[in-house]
């Protein structure tokens, strides 16, 4: 058994998004097995635990990530995570990868994949709410996919959006308004909102949306509105309803199930797709442990390796 | 982080026992957080994943074990597991502990809680069926907790049963027939069997019966005309109807959820007894997560410890 650290180092990102879209496509294809995530609440967070088995790829494994809002403030980050591999014929568990900053990278690949089959254009205006972690890995993972132009950025710190902007020298970047970083082709929003910060009006018909901030009951970041005028789609429907952007909407009978346009699995595979320039789409992503697996696959050959006794 | 093996040398069984009876007397409280255990199954076996936090003992984190029951001639044990352990209040993961043992011991525990509350009388004979590393360990952390003045045993294998006598010798030990084995005063059964082998009439009144063997979908050991005669304890209900004693006889409709006298957890904290000494109680076990963390507390005063970098 070996336990791996820095595997983030030197990933090559388009090599990662081809992995997500891979397992998305299996997920579509319904040829993973993957339960819902288990939550457990902590006192001043929640662990959520993600185990998956990927016949295509070869991989099973559970991923064990952390979600505690007040970490910073002890100078840990709010989401660490594990990742436990097992050898498929015999069950052993052959290694433990430090996956915090693969789960960054993860979340980032799906919002690219879904960028890549959703955005109105291949040439784009991104508008990017939030500047945390998160933020900075949709950008690096979509302009694999797609070509920016410029980025519209909102966050609540100035200082924040210049360390962003300086993250990202290459492509003009703009602070504005909530309201004009909406003005886009693709937005992303990754705030730990709890009220929609993001109206309808705001919205002008084309526009796709990664929603990625709302990852656990409560959270929202989009107008109900804005919901009910686009093609909503999700990495999975359980997850999405029980947790994602759809949650608040669904929990308040804003929203149903059956308004749900597909998942990106089925995206991917071609089965769903944007139907016209002028339809807004949103991906609500919650995070999927197949995700997990496919940057694992990856990550296996890379970084600082432990040699650990087992069994 | 740290990194634990060989956690189980040394460790007082008595202490084991005393920590899983106070997770258990927290879960009859209601007082855990512990979701139903999550299945993957794979081409040769199956791994489970197990999530809780016992806020009493101030534990946290998952264990990760599988079942392959083809991998002794691999030279790998059946069963091996890995426990993570976070930080309560940051949610970081402190320790990885090499749980393969520490499962077999917490298994025993449970059932040596069960006898404490649920054996007829406090000197017994006790009968064991399957002589495997599972019944060692019952046969272990009983003896903690009831004077035994006898061993019968079957097993397919008349080595594993010389194996198993060697181990014991401070009893008498006797191999016989699975139908006078029943003839006992504590009957613990411990075989991956998927058809019953013991049979109602061969038990008599006043036995107490550990039912270990059945951990997953399809296995049974006991008929189910002897489940219907005894008043029948779980340790989780969720978890007994999906993959313990009484899941195949409630799938064929031959046992219902509401015959179900009580959970383990009611019996430590006094809502639930044995009534008679005539009555056959059974304690039908499928190993909760919180058995894991309750051992996984003591066993992180032992072992040999590995440093890790984390985040």
């Amino acid at each position: 058994m070996q336990y791996l650290t820095d595997t983030d180092m030197g990933l090559d990102l388009k090599q990662v998004n081809r992995a997500v879209e891979a397992a998305f496509a299996d997920h579509g294809k319904g040829l993973v097995q993957m339960p819902p995530k288990v939550y457990i609440t902590l006192p001043d967070g929640d662990f959520r635990t993600m185990p998956a088995y990927l016949p295509s790829l070869s991989i099973a494994g559970v991923k064990i990530v952390n979600v505690h809002p007040n970490n910073p403030l002890k100078g840990l980050p709010t989401v660490m995570a594990l990742t436990i591999i097992l050898d498929i014929p015999t069950g052993q568990p052959i290694a433990i990868i430090n996956a915090t900053r693969l789960t960054d990278m993860r979340t980032g690949a799906a919002g690219a994949i879904a960028c890549k089959y959703l955005s109105p254009k291949k040439e784009v205006i991104l508008g990017v709410i939030g500047t945390g972690r998160q933020a900075e890995a949709q950008v690096k993972a979509i302009r694999q996919e797609l070509t920016i132009t410029e980025i519209k950025i909102w966050s609540r710190s100035s200082e924040h959006i210049r360390h962003f902007a300086d993250r990202f020298m290459e492509f003009p970047c703009h602070a504005m308004s909530i309201e004009n970083v909406c003005d886009c082709n693709v937005l992303v929003t990754t705030t730990p909102s709890r009220v929609p910060i993001v109206m309808n009006e705001w919205i002008h018909e084309g526009t796709h949306i990664n929603a990625i901030g709302a990852d656990a009951p409560g959270k929202e970041e989009l107008a109900p509105a804005l919901l009910k005028r686009s093609r909503v789609f999700v990495d999975d429907p359980i997850q999405a309803i029980h947790s994602g952007e759809i949650n608040v909407p669904i929990s308040h009978g804003l929203f149903s199930q059956s308004e749900i346009s597909g998942t990106l699995g089925e995206i991917v595979i071609g089965r769903k797709k944007r139907e016209s320039s002028d339809e807004i789409t949103i991906f609500d992503s919650t995070g999927l442990a197949i995700q997990d697996l496919a940057i694992a696959k990856i990550a296996l050959q890379h970084g600082t390796t432990i040699k650990l006794p087992f069994p």
